[in-house]
């Protein structure tokens, strides 16, 4: 049996998550977004529905892929009223993609589990090529067999899948994850900013710190964009402030202090406040560097 | 012919290098160190002149390498009066390669210049097993004729050289390799520690890190130590404060405001002051892991 799938939440990740299946000979039986033209557009290129509600992809699917901001926009899909994904559930499975609280998927599996369906979560730690290329760093999370009866659809999406336990748990590692990206990401912005303020050459500086024991991934990621000022945005500096956050409240609930990923948090938060939060997260150069406009003691 | 070569400060990285250049067949013709006894060990290891006085040294040598620890250990062993290598210095060739303000770099540049002698930065941006291999990767800072003049020495020690510009270039670029470096490990241990906290596997979550934006050099030198708690020393805590301090003046001279690296600073002193300085840097998970006695909020 072939199962019907749909998405909703149609960012580039969602739109490209459709597209990646819809090229693998899967069936995207139905699409939806919060902006109906965006669901339109990519209904109409991939010969799916183009729902109006979010009970409509429920009715139109067996397994339904959600690619959402945040926690508030995760709560209002899965709403006890209303229009709601929960509609009409019994026998779908969800896998839900976006980067929320640990405690949120918990929430949503104990809804959908009272209704005869069942919750993965997919966290993603890539990007938007590796989402239209099916080349994913997928962690999932929640009870084995779900992940088993989805396994066929994640692996035409993720090259490297990584099943680390319970609901929550992928989302906690995601929240890891993003928060040591972030912290680096903020670490390298200040090195390169003071290298520019000192007059060295960043070619040069990108080139030693590669080599030494400042070498990152986000260095190779962002660091010429940085240098450069090209922050088209593939991670938003939104979504970077986001995330640390969540990670941050996970730490309150520990009982740790973690002062550099604070500090890297209110860098994002103050490039949101800013009006920056749509930039690249390597637009946090933005506030490092001398003569950006941002830059003071 | 063959140059006598000199060495004061005789840590694990300056007996380390006296060691590789003796394996190289090089002459190492006088040793000295605050600690005499331990001048006289490695004096009668490699056959050279266990030096009394700084004086001495420059006496017995044509390249004085020179390891200490910091500004003021710089100053006093180039000082302009008492005992100091600077008596009798005209002709002789330093080789400086504490990690030391760039300010430092230009006085004692001057200072040498002025008695007809020359100086070069040789910042290492390495560790022990790298002094002792011969593979260090060195930054070298001043003239390019002193540059040109020891070569062959510098050749001996490094696998990896780079002539980054005049004298305090070296130094600058190193206090930033070093300032992002702390910072990446500051963030892996924040990371670590609050992976701990709720109860993710650290063995997994070092993997995922490693596939996805949370992936750094320190991941690989630092992660396996963290979560062992194994910080036997290659980079002391009280260098890495030193070294963010010594970029943090930097940015205040230049007006930029890093507030990653001031936290990462911060922590590196709280490490000082409660007792732990002379734990590796990876001691600093010391202070991110629950249970481990310094990690509250």
């Amino acid at each position: 049996m072939t199962s019907k799938i749909g998405i909703v939440g149609l960012g580039r990740m969602g739109a490209n998550m459709a597209r990646r299946l819809k090229d693998c000979s899967l069936t995207v039986s139905a699409v939806y977004d919060i902006h109906s033209a965006t669901a339109d557009a990519l209904a109409s290129e991939l010969g799916a529905l183009a729902c109006r509600s979010l009970a409509e992809v429920t009715a139109a699917s067996d397994v339904i892929l959600t690619v959402v901001t945040d926690d508030q926009a995760m709560r209002a899909i899965f709403a006890a009223t209303g229009d709601s994904l929960l509609t009409g559930a019994a026998g779908r499975t969800f896998i839900n993609c976006a980067t929320v609280s640990p405690a949120v998927h918990l929430e949503v599996e104990a809804a959908t589990e009272k209704l005869g369906a069942h919750t993965l979560e997919g966290c993603m730690a890539s990007s938007i090529t590796q989402a239209r290329e099916g080349s994913l760093y997928l962690m999932l999370g929640g009870k084995p067999q779900v992940f088993d009866s989805v396994r066929p659809i994640l692996e035409k999406l993720s090259t490297n899948m990584r099943y680390v336990g319970g609901s929550g748990e992928a989302a906690k590692v995601k929240a890891l994850v993003n928060m040591v990206m972030n912290s680096n990401t903020a670490a390298l912005a200040e090195g390169l900013g003071l290298a520019s303020a000192v007059g060295l050459d960043l070619t040069m500086i990108r080139e030693v710190f590669s080599q030494t024991g400042a070498a990152s991934r986000v260095l190779v990621t962002d660091g010429e964009d940085m240098q450069n000022r090209d922050h088209s945005c593939y991670f938003s500096a939104s979504h970077a402030a986001k995330d640390s956050g969540i990670a941050l409240d996970l730490a309150r609930t520990a009982g740790l202090h973690l002062p550099v990923a604070l500090a890297t948090k209110a860098q994002y938060a103050k490039m949101v406040a800013l009006g920056l939060g749509e930039l690249d997260k390597s637009g946090i150069a933005e506030l490092t560097f001398p003569g950006r406009g941002h830059a003071s003691a």
